[in-house]
């Protein structure tokens, strides 16, 4: 295991000639660590050694220790979104580690904090919506594991403005899912804008997300209905705290269902599932002045309106991306309280291919974590 | 013409033993008025002499002097909405008059007063809507010139609370327009919740209501674009106060054209509109975290927006009904202080019935105001 | 004790001849009942028979089966508030019981109901403040146990629209203090307007007030600190939720005290305790963009903020009245969920002097709680 | 003039050996440029050449062409606010000029580009109020003219990311109040959070943030009340768009005064005027409701609110410290549509030490604006 061994702070003005004087860094960090990289788009997954990358002036290096496993890497890995993915490639978005080296104008992290990288790499920071918190849609976002290499590596690089702060002491394996999966809940939840007291539906709410989805969602003082399909589904979703549930694999008329059992329809839904009937029915179902939040990012699918009750029941359908650096700190601070905890499964990094089959398969229930150091 | 002489006002302790002594009234309201009827839904429209209502102990009574003539009219007349009308049934629901008497309890008007009756005209102010001062959305509302006779008679009753208070010696052709379609639109202003030099974007800006939003959209501060078809709305939308104009006869890609008139989107639209294209294009066009304003009750339309981008740029789509009492209060205000100002046409109330047909062709600009006297 | 005896309700249109008829209601209201009455302020509280009010159209009559006692019912009776009182008065304005007759207006409440009187019996409806859901603020507000008879009595008149809805079943006595206490407190926690997670500090924590608003800060996700003096009070905020608790009496430096323990200062401050200093502190140890909360009404207390402070933290020092028909409702919420819970003693209504006596001694935890039938 | 000729820009893997290299710079900037400098608070003001400063990798370097000179920089130089000033300091935060280079991780700004440097020189974008977008409230904060050499020098440093975006061809003299004033008094108004058509007072509306104050207001559709003191300042007011103004000096009754030329008092109150009675009044004056904003930082003011009243008319106090980027933009966005315009009187760099005798003298009306040249 890596020693932490911080050198003393080099004043900004002694720093002149050897690259590695421009970091404050550990003495141990090595010039190669192991990663999973691809080389096209589909292509074959490599658990190889590569070189450790330096931290530019306002990065940090973190030696990532754990790193969930997304949906969304598996899309990067595929390539099947609009977006292309910088080439080669190292994935991974969600990884929490420990900060072994900063850039010169890093004043935000020292050696040896807890450290985590998430989805947003980096954002301008002075386009119209990085200056009102919205740094996910800037146009500029560097995203990890996509544009940027990520978390299926032992050492990665983060802007120090977006990575995250993780409470020294924390579960560093724990911690992880809630860097991309516990934060986009959780803004899907603030999106939703309730109030204490009110019903929030959690459409698949026995998943990764969904389960994410109810812990934060009580511990906003939120009641829970839980919907998905099957009883383990209902018992996970029951004993995280959802005060109904509802299995739309048994129950016929689910517009009804749901208003039957939240007394008139929820105040809120968060679309975890993105069936698209299932969306489509959270629309129907929104009690009056209610929220539809979207959340998922399928490739095709496509939500329908009827103008006439959207009008009269004045709802509203939000689409809610990933949160910004408030969220993301307000997300860690429930984890850190104990309030929300994601159910994960560690394995080491080098098998990273069998977790994308899995994922594939639709056989993963919870939260896949890699550790990298194996 | 009626004389108004208010009666001294009589103290409740003496309110004692007839029925006419139960209001504070006009020694001059006659027993039988003008107005149109109709007794079934799509049958003929009887200019008629009917009884004048009583109003009950917390209503007022309103010699209506002149009122607008709404597309919902036409449906209420024809009966193509899902909820039945009352019938026989006096339509009509943006009706601006004084008020000739008013029942026991009423202490919010005083004879003489200018009182506006609008489409809400009275809800339960108990339930989880009323409550959050979402009237319009109660269940037991009942609905002028719907479920309650409307402005299209002489003398009309209107719960003193829903009643509009309007400003002693306004004009009441002008200011009647403003009770439904000036609400309607400041309030899909409201709800669109911009800042003031924003982008708002106003689909249908040469119509009716779209000529009311704009005035309104500058009065708050917004940047208006207007988008509309033809010259002469063009013209209409860019005196009211449009910055920039769109002729969606003249543009190819008006996606493309919207976002570079607004440099990079309205971040608001307020679909007066109710083609299914426009509003489906509005979702497209409108800036990252922008809102679409749906405020049109068309009978079928339906509106789709694509998962993806709807997430990824963080849009809203959201249903404005009609305002509320202090939607009402402060369109009004806007009006008093002469920022916004409906085009009026006035013809005499026996001529609804020809109105309703130039309706029906889509000839009318701007908005019909009836004079009851005729 | 009185036997619930529905009659049949009346169709409007059959109420004509007799007073009682117009009214639907039970058999057996009495023509007189017991009640505590002053005909002078500071004058003796006389235990004697009065008549039955007569709800107006738009009134309920209400069989009060319990109500609270506030600090403001001896405010009432002293008259030493600038605003004076009805005289004769009936105090009290904590009243739950069951609806036994309503006007003819009335269709929010069935006899039979539940129902609550709270400190605003009615409101006009109408103004600026009511129109905003602010009717507490209302010019014309008719305040129970102040200038309408209010809860010290058997049976009491409330306005529909303002009175409480109380769900069938609940427990009466327990609910009381809920009507003015528990409305109050949670009122002042939605305007320091926190997110859950976030600290706010309850000055004094340990009183009626306080430890009501402690539970409702827990059960809407807040942390909470406490602040009081003494161990009894500490036990007490700490068994109702409170994560932290200071002893005013055990600290020195208040400020440094508050801000460590909530690792920079609570985001909000509710300031039950009306002590100038308590009040002076607060603006002080808040932190940085922080909401001092002002909810007590001392006759003539007044706080000081050095402006520097203020603008530099950007703080906000915000009145809080008590709450509108809403906050009624999702106060009462609460309790019907079982999450909050106020400490009552139960005792007749004929003891009220032995109460305020208590009251001015300041020598009661808790709320005391009057049954109507002794 | 400097001519400007920007470099190609390099691309950061070529940087490498000489320092200059590691920017991407004009030809033409020199060694060492003119400044005014202090070497001890309240020491001589010397009009001297000092080295021109070297951007850091996350930083501009603006040629200054035009400077505001505001209050704030005459308490840096005199040192009399708690917080001590860096020592040599070039003082000033309202500088408007030209980028001439920028450090190798600046994406957002190009040679050539027009910037502004304001009061928040840079902050540390990671703490709890830099990532709510309160960078000003950051504990970090890096403040030019006071923690950093401002604006009262030829060539002056600023973090890319707080450096104001200002347009091309903008009039940089006119321009440069709005970064420190106009800013200011343009997040004021958004922190009193009023709806078009409410009245707002601004107290102070004849000096130089109050008559920015009233342009602002108008254009985001408030009713504007002007409160100063001689005919002057009502014409300048009245001219600029106050609706109603009241002279200080001829009036009585303040209390009375403007509560009737706002028909019940303002909304929203500006506090541009420090004056300790002119911010109690105002406590008093504020219509039910109301926000009364402090803006001004006296060195030992302070404002008593009586509590009774406080809670009874459910006021808040609000401090507003500057603006942060998004204010900023759009503060700079109502100046390029022409909304707004500071009165300036511009005279050279060398003559500050007159401008702040004037000053001190209060005899300054509008702005004093240096040209860096001179």
């Amino acid at each position: 295991m890596l020693k932490l061994l911080p050198l003393r702070t080099l004043r900004a003005s002694t720093l002149c000639t050897r690259r590695t004087l421009l970091l404050r860094t550990y003495a141990s960090i090595p010039e190669t660590q192991k990663a999973i990289v691809f080389y096209k788009n589909g292509g074959p997954l490599k658990y190889e050694d590569i070189p450790v990358p330096k931290p530019k002036p306002n990065e940090i290096l973190v030696n990532v220790k754990y790193t969930g496993v997304c949906h969304t890497d598996l899309h990067a890995w595929k390539g099947d979104w609009p977006l292309p993915t910088k080439l080669p490639l190292v994935g991974g978005h969600e990884g929490a580690g420990i900060v072994v080296a900063k850039g010169s104008e890093v004043k935000t992290f020292e050696i040896g904090d807890y450290a985590g990288i998430k989805w947003l790499n980096s954002s301008c920071m002075s386009c119209e919506f990085c200056i009102q918190g919205a740094e996910p849609n800037c146009a500029q976002a560097d995203l990890s594991g996509y544009t940027h290499d990520g978390t299926f590596q032992q050492y990665a690089t983060a802007d120090a403005i977006q990575a995250a702060h993780i409470s020294k002491g924390a579960d560093l394996a724990g911690v992880a899912p809630i860097l991309c999966a516990g934060v986009t809940v959780y803004k899907a939840l603030k999106t939703a804008d309730l109030r204490p007291g009110q019903w929030v539906a959690i459409s698949g709410a026995g998943g990764g997300l969904g389960s994410l989805a109810v812990q934060y969602a009580k511990a906003m003082g939120l009641r829970v209905l839980g919907i998905d399909g099957g009883m383990e589904k209902c018992e996970l979703a029951t004993k995280l705290g959802a005060e109904e549930f509802i299995d739309f694999t048994q129950v016929k008329d689910m517009v009804k269902a749901v208003q039957e059992a939240t007394n008139g329809g929820p105040h809120g839904v968060i679309n975890v599932s993105v069936s698209p009937k299932a969306m489509s029915q959270s629309i129907e179902y929104v009690r009056t002045l209610g929220k539809v939040v979207l959340v998922g990012l399928p490739a095709d699918a496509v939500v329908h309106s009827k103008v006439f009750e959207h009008v009269l029941k004045s709802i509203q359908i939000k689409g809610s991306y990933v949160g910004n650096r408030l969220d993301t700190a307000e997300a860690l601070d429930f984890f850190d309280r104990g309030l929300v905890k994601s159910p994960i499964k560690i394995v080491g990094l080098s098998k990273l291919q069998e977790v994308y089959e899995l994922m594939e398969q639709g056989k993963i229930a919870g939260r896949y974590v890699l550790d990298t150091s194996k």
